[in-house]
């Protein structure tokens, strides 16, 4: 049989043996076909019998020929994107498959909102999770827009290219053991009753240790993609869990860890959240690079970004360079920025795209921010009784560093009834059911956002994204707020009274339509904005996007009031009078 | 939650980070539910809420605890047993799953027979291979006792027991260029489309390489279980292929090349074919111990009989010491002969038990040698010129290493049109092919078999299992044959016109029905008879039973006649009249 390509002249990563050897490769179809270490061409003594008159010859000139990188953990749409346009960018990066968690369309649409990604014809090879957790919590907590339950996660069961239950977050609900029958427990059974041993079951267990995480992991969720140290590493590793490494996990202490116990075996590199901005740099190839950045052998941070992730998903047919795999492969200059020379997609070299008009999405999820406009009262506190002079209130304080909030307690004047939060240094958060459910307005207090007069809103709120406000200037609050509903839904920070930087999100709210490029840029605005106002954190978008999020600690506020997350208890804003 | 089962004080393999650490470990029903430094006891601080009433106490005392062992290529039908029989002897012996391929009651009884081990209760959990070559090869080229085909591979695909298609070995069928469709190829298609990524597809290519090789990957097969060299282990690594190491593999150079590279995880340690008396002495442990008598570092030989082989599998339930998985384990005293202390299954402690009656085969499973009795002329070779001095024969050499067979040509004197084999020192092959399909007689000569008079017959000859007699006295090869057809299925050695041992095998010709130490022993019988003839060869049993192999080079012998392996071309016994 001739060959459609033939790369001649590479050094080839060989999985197995984790090294580069000099070989010629042949591909037919979509399949790499021979593997051999040399495929003589015209002119190099008798000419293989590979070599036809269509076969196409590549000369790699000696660069590195690896798999393409296969990313198992992510969300697309942290990149507020949707999965063609996504797969326009991160392909030419090297990304060729992904296994898509699409949780936050599912927050706002459901089932519907995951069908209109699956519907999607992509490049990249797009796999899927179920997401585990919709809403995160349960609906006494938060409002979503919609439930992804058994008979959702049923249906999409049946779709082969659902490889796993997606990061399973709610830990009580998961090992209570007085109450035997929770919705994630049914839902554990469900994918085991229907898929036998071809499903995975994957978590998310921050800060979890000891018998905890041993119940945690005796329930079947065994891997885990949040933030660790090089204790967890080792806790995990010893437990049997299956490690998907993000970037804030590649410090040089856990990649030591991951060297010095040679745990690649068990780990994967992952991209997790992409912001749009930062797509625009790199996908999983960024993560690659960051990890040998921080200390990881290039050999080991290829196979976690190939081998060990194929395997993991039960996607035997690709992450490796070998006769009968699909022929997705990278040709590197260097091993060092993983910066693709050129890159190949089921035997096909991948050209680089113009955007196009998406025509995926319904009317309907162009209307999806259905709350009332804000009104100069949302912003005023008042005190349960007049006669008190202070406050005592339960307030989120932010911190420079990741995207945890601290419980702390602020005692704050009142006058004529009224909390003068402003006065104590404080940022305002006001919250509105926007799936048109109830109409929830919720307030809490935050330490630590901004130190100048302004406001952002946003409707990309962690998890079930209703209309977030967060500001010190009810001025700028009520602006920011009223802009979005007016646009459908995005992100806007309003100074003066006017907004002066914006993203828009008119897609259920969380996603652009536009190229990537236009809400990357937009976005970089929106932090600039933000960081303007005094707002100090590593990952700005992020740590005010999940002031709402109740799964992850310790103090949140959703649009059903403040909650403590550990023990998953509302908390009055108010504690005391005084 | 109490625990059922607490053992303590044992030094734990944990399998990512492939060394032993004291733990003590918690059971809660078939599963590990934790793993823990420290599991307090009664007297030992506070009492862990792990430990109720009923919760049984073991104290390891210091001994090593490794997870149960999993053998994933093996024919039960090689220990001439059945599998409840066989999982009476195994488990205690420390292998706690198998996957059988059990293609010879396959290649006598087809899916009927297969069904017949599906459905015996065994403790031990046995999982299941599809034979994908039975016959072995063509009915133009044997006569087996059934087929299976695409129907009966459909019906087995549905049972999720069968893990993968067993050993694919027709090379010239799988790789064909010329030919699209084959049988071969339909069956890997008819497995694909059935199960998609939930089944593996399991190679036999001894001695291929190169293009070939790469052309017998490229069709989907990525494991082999073959006899390996450096070389091989090194070119099939690179090329992805799964090596499972059988005995014959585990020689010191092998192991070697292995360590050398850490090619640790794309191998594991399997059985193949163990024969009874080897049975007793152990199964899956025997290969590990060997693994390490040759230079395998211990903690890397459990991996690979344990982790390695529950991954390519996707049984991902078990292979390792973790929550949740199931609780299959070994308590050993020492790490060096793995002989365990105590097996636990499912949480249980392993008892050894009785043998019990079998009562899964139907009657006309013991009624299978349906051939015509030997008659002293079947042994009488004519020459087709009765003027002929002398012919030149085609002969299969055997030698005292191995069950290849080495084609040879030997002149041989003819007197009075007869051919006189015995006075050229060889010995006669006749198989009767005993299925009661065509009747077919075949006559073969064979040299380096026996140099005292007698002859040795058997139904357990592989894969058609008719019925094969070897000698070089007629009264002797008539005296076998016919015992054979008069207790339904053995082997039997005859001296002086009388039979001196016989192993009796009357379910299908090919299995006994009573205990393993009793076949055991007959085994050994005939073996001491059959040396005592003179054969000499490290697998006596297994050298002739694969005289009538056509997938193993080089010149074999079917109830059609002489075949060249390589060629698949049928060979004259009688090359010329001289």
């Amino acid at each position: 049989m001739n060959a459609d390509l033939i790369i001649k002249n590479a050094y080839v990563y060989l999985t197995f043996r984790q090294c580069f050897v000099k070989r010629d490769v042949a591909v037919a179809g979509d399949r790499f076909y021979q593997i051999l270490p040399k495929i003589p061409c015209a002119g190099e003594g008798e000419k293989s019998d590979l070599i036809g008159a269509d076969t196409q010859i590549v000369d790699a000139g000696g660069s590195y020929m690896i798999p393409g990188l296969i990313d198992i953990h992510m969300h697309i749409e942290s990149s507020m994107t949707y999965p063609e346009e996504f797969s326009r960018i991160v392909l030419p990066q090297g990304t060729t498959t992904v296994v898509a968690d699409a949780h936050e369309i599912a927050n706002v649409f459901g089932l519907e909102g995951i069908r209109t990604f699956m519907d999607q014809k992509t490049d990249l090879d797009v796999f899927y999770a179920i997401p585990s957790s919709v809403p995160a919590t349960d609906w006494e907590f938060e409002t979503a827009g919609a439930e992804i339950g058994e008979a959702e996660t049923a249906q999409l069961l049946k779709d082969e290219r659902v490889l796993c239950l997606g990061e399973v977050m709610n830990f009580q609900q998961l090992t209570k053991e007085a109450e035997p029958e929770t919705k994630i427990r049914r839902l554990v059974r469900l994918c085991r009753d229907a898929r036998g041993r071809d499903i995975r079951l994957e978590g998310h267990c921050p800060k979890i240790s000891g018998p905890d995480l041993n119940r945690f992991i005796a329930a079947g969720i065994d891997a885990d993609h949040t933030q660790q140290t090089s204790e967890s590493v080792i806790e995990k590793s010893d437990l049997g869990m299956f490690l998907e490494l993000q970037h804030k996990s590649l410090t040089p202490e856990v990649v030591k860890t991951v060297d010095d116990h040679q745990l690649y075996e068990n780990i994967a590199l992952v991209t997790d959240d992409t912001m749009p901005d930062l797509l625009m740099e790199g996908q999983l190839n960024r993560i690659v690079h960051a990890a040998i950045a921080n200390g990881m052998p290039v050999e080991k941070a290829i196979y976690c970004a190939t081998y060990t992730p194929a395997r993991r998903m039960h996607l035997d047919d690709r992450g490796m360079i070998a006769p009968g795999k699909l022929a997705d492969f990278i040709l590197l200059d260097d091993l060092q920025t993983i910066s693709p020379r050129s890159v190949y997609k089921s035997g096909k070299c991948v050209e680089k795209k113009d955007w196009q008009a998406s025509h995926y999405f319904p009317k309907r999820f162009y209307q999806s921010v259905l709350c009332r406009k804000a009104e100069p009262a949302d912003f005023v506190l008042t005190a349960e009784r007049a006669d008190c002079r202070s406050v005592l209130t339960n307030v989120m304080k932010i911190h420079e560093f990741g995207t945890m909030t601290e419980a702390v307690q602020r005692e704050i004047p009142v006058r004529d009834g009224v909390i003068c939060w402003q006065e104590a240094g404080l940022c305002l958060v006001v919250i509105y059911e926007r799936h048109g459910k109830n109409g929830n307005v919720a307030r809490g207090l935050v330490e630590g956002a901004f130190s100048l007069a302004g406001a952002v809103a946003t409707t990309w709120s962690h998890d079930s994204h209703n209309l977030f406000v967060l500001g010190n200037s009810p001025e700028d609050m009520l602006a920011a707020q009223q802009y979005l509903i007016a646009i459908q839904g995005g992100c806007a920070v309003a100074e003066n009274g006017a907004v002066t930087a914006k993203a828009w999100l008119p897609v259920a709210g969380i996603l652009s339509d536009g190229p990537v490029e236009e809400i990357a840029r937009e976005l970089g605005e929106v932090r600039a904005a933000m960081e303007r106002l005094g707002y100090r954190n590593n990952n700005v978008i992020m740590s005010m996007a999940t002031l709402a999020l109740p799964v992850s600690p310790a103090l949140k506020l959703t649009d059903r009031g403040l909650l403590d997350v550990k023990t998953q208890q509302p908390v009055p804003l108010v504690a005391a009078c005084i």
